[in-house]
C-alpha cells in the first residue's frame, strides 16, 4: 500500500508492506453441533497449526491425538471435526475466570492451575546448552523471519536445538499466535513434548507464553525482551530455564540457570 | 530479585527489577448478582482506571456515566457496583464471536462492528499537528516511563496535546491494559471524547488498540513500531490519522495524513 513518509528530506509517498491482521474463527463440530472456541486476530497462513496449537495449549485437545483431515479451512474460519470418541470439554477456555479456585485470584493460583494441567512430565535426561550459542539465536531468528523483514511488524517464535540450529519458525502479528503455530506444527507431527529444545521469542515473555511453552514440554526459553514477574515465577515452578535480554554478547537468566554453560 | 547475568565478563549474580504481572478480575455486581466480566493479566496499580477503561472501550459502560464510589478494590479483584438505573448487557463481550454477523468472519465485519458501536462522532473542528512535534513524542514518552526505566519490560500509552506536552501516561505489561488505564482515567474525570489529542503507543498498533482509540474519540495515533493491515483499515474508515515507526527525524503515515504539517 502507498504510505506518506515524513523526514528531513521532506514528505514523500512511498510503497510499503504491512503485516496482515485478520480475524480467525476456530470452531469445533462435535455430534453435529458447531461451537466457536475462539476468535483471534492473526496473520493468515498455517491456520491448521494455529488451531491445533491453540486447542492443545488451552487444554482442550489431548497430546498425541491424530485429528487427521478433520479440519475444514475457509478464508477466516477453521472448523475442526471433533472425533466422536474424544470427549469435548470447553471448560478449560473458562480458565481465565478461575471459578474453581478457592483462594481467590492471584498469580499463585494461576501457576497452580497451569501445573495441574500439564500433559508431560519434565525431561528426565539432564541437558545443557552453551550461553555462547544462545547469544546468537535472536539474530538467527530474525534472519529467518521473512515477514518481519518486509513489514517490521511481526512477532516470531523459533525452536532451536542445543547446537543453535533452527528447527522451526512461526510468525504472526500476535506473539501468542506465533507460539501456537509453532507448537501446533509439532502437535500435528506427533513430535511433542519438545524436550531438550530451545524456544526463542522475538519479544518479551509473559505468563501466557511461558504457560504455552510449559504445555509443550519446552525446558528453555530465551526472549529478546524482558520477562514479567509471573513469567519468571511460572518458569521457576516448572523447571523451565528462562532467559531474557539476549544480545550477541550477553543475556540475563531469571530461572533455573543450571542448564546454562558459561 | 537476584538474576544471573552472562556476558564476556563471565557469570555474575546481580539484582534486577521485573515488571509485575498479576491477574485482575473485573466483576460487576448488579441487582445482587455478581458476574465476572474479565480476567486480565496486568501490572497492579490504577485498577479502577483499568476497569473503567475496559468496560467503556468494550462497550458495556456508556460514556459520561458517573460510577462514583461504586468500585470495591481488593488485591487482584475489582468489583463494580452497577447502578440500578443502568442496564447491564454483557453481550458486547461476545463481540469477538461475531455471532450476529451475516457475512462471516472478516476484517470488514470487524471494522463495521466497531463503527456501529462508537459513542462519539468525529471532532467537527479541523485540527493539525507538526510532524516535527510528533518526532519528539516517543522519546518524551519513554523519559516519563518510570516502570520501563527500572524493568525494561513494560508498555506505555501516553496522551499529548498538539504542542507535544504530555497530559497523561499509563504503563502496563499488557499494551491493551496501558491504553485502558489511560482511557479509564479520562472516563473517570468525565473528559471524554479526547478530541484534538495525540495518542502515543510504545509498541506496534493492532486492530484492538485502534478500536479502543476510536471509542475514546482519539483522532491521531503515533506508534513506535509498525501497524497491522487491519489497524490501518480501521483508522482509515474512522478518520484516525495513524503514524508508525516514529523516530527523532522521521515517521510513516498510514492513514489520514491531512492532520500532519510537514
Amino acid at each position: 500500500m502507498p504510505i506518506v513518509r515524513y523526514s528531513s528530506a521532506g514528505r514523500e509517498e512511498v510503497p510499503d508492506e504491512l503485516a496482515v491482521e485478520e480475524p480467525l474463527e476456530i470452531a469445533i463440530v462435535h455430534h453435529a453441533r458447531r461451537r466457536v472456541a475462539a476468535i483471534t486476530m492473526r496473520t493468515p497462513g498455517r491456520d491448521g497449526d494455529l488451531a491445533r496449537g491453540f486447542l492443545f495449549t488451552e487444554g482442550l485437545l489431548p497430546a498425541g491425538f491424530d485429528l487427521g483431515d478433520g479440519a475444514r479451512e475457509q478464508a477466516n474460519s477453521i472448523e475442526i471435526s471433533w472425533p466422536d470418541n474424544l470427549k469435548l470439554d470447553l471448560r478449560p477456555l473458562d480458565r481465565h475466570s478461575y471459578t474453581s479456585s478457592s483462594c481467590g485470584v492471584c498469580g499463585k493460583t494461576s501457576i497452580e492451575q497451569v501445573y495441574q494441567s500439564l500433559p508431560f512430565t519434565e525431561s528426565l535426561r539432564p541437558w545443557s546448552v552453551s550461553v555462547e550459542t544462545l547469544y546468537l539465536l535472536p539474530d538467527r531468528l530474525r534472519d529467518a523471519q521473512q515477514l518481519f523483514r518486509r513489514t517490521g511488524g511481526i512477532h516470531a517464535a523459533g525452536l532451536f536445538d542445543t547446537d543453535g540450529k533452527l528447527l522451526h519458525l512461526a510468525e504472526d502479528v500476535g506473539r501468542h499466535n506465533a507460539l501456537d503455530k509453532l507448537i501446533g506444527n509439532f502437535y500435528r507431527l506427533g513430535a511433542l513434548p519438545l524436550h531438550g529444545r530451545v524456544l526463542v521469542l522475538s519479544g518479551r515473555s509473559s505468563f501466557e507464553l511461558i504457560q504455552k511453552a510449559a504445555m509443550a514440554g519446552i525446558g528453555l526459553v530465551v526472549s529478546v525482551g524482558a520477562p514479567s514477574s509471573l513469567a519468571v515465577e511460572l518458569a521457576e515452578e516448572n523447571g523451565i530455564t528462562l532467559c531474557g535480554f539476549c544480545r550477541p554478547t550477553s543475556l540475563n537468566c531469571y530461572a533455573n540457570p543450571h542448564r546454562l554453560i558459561a
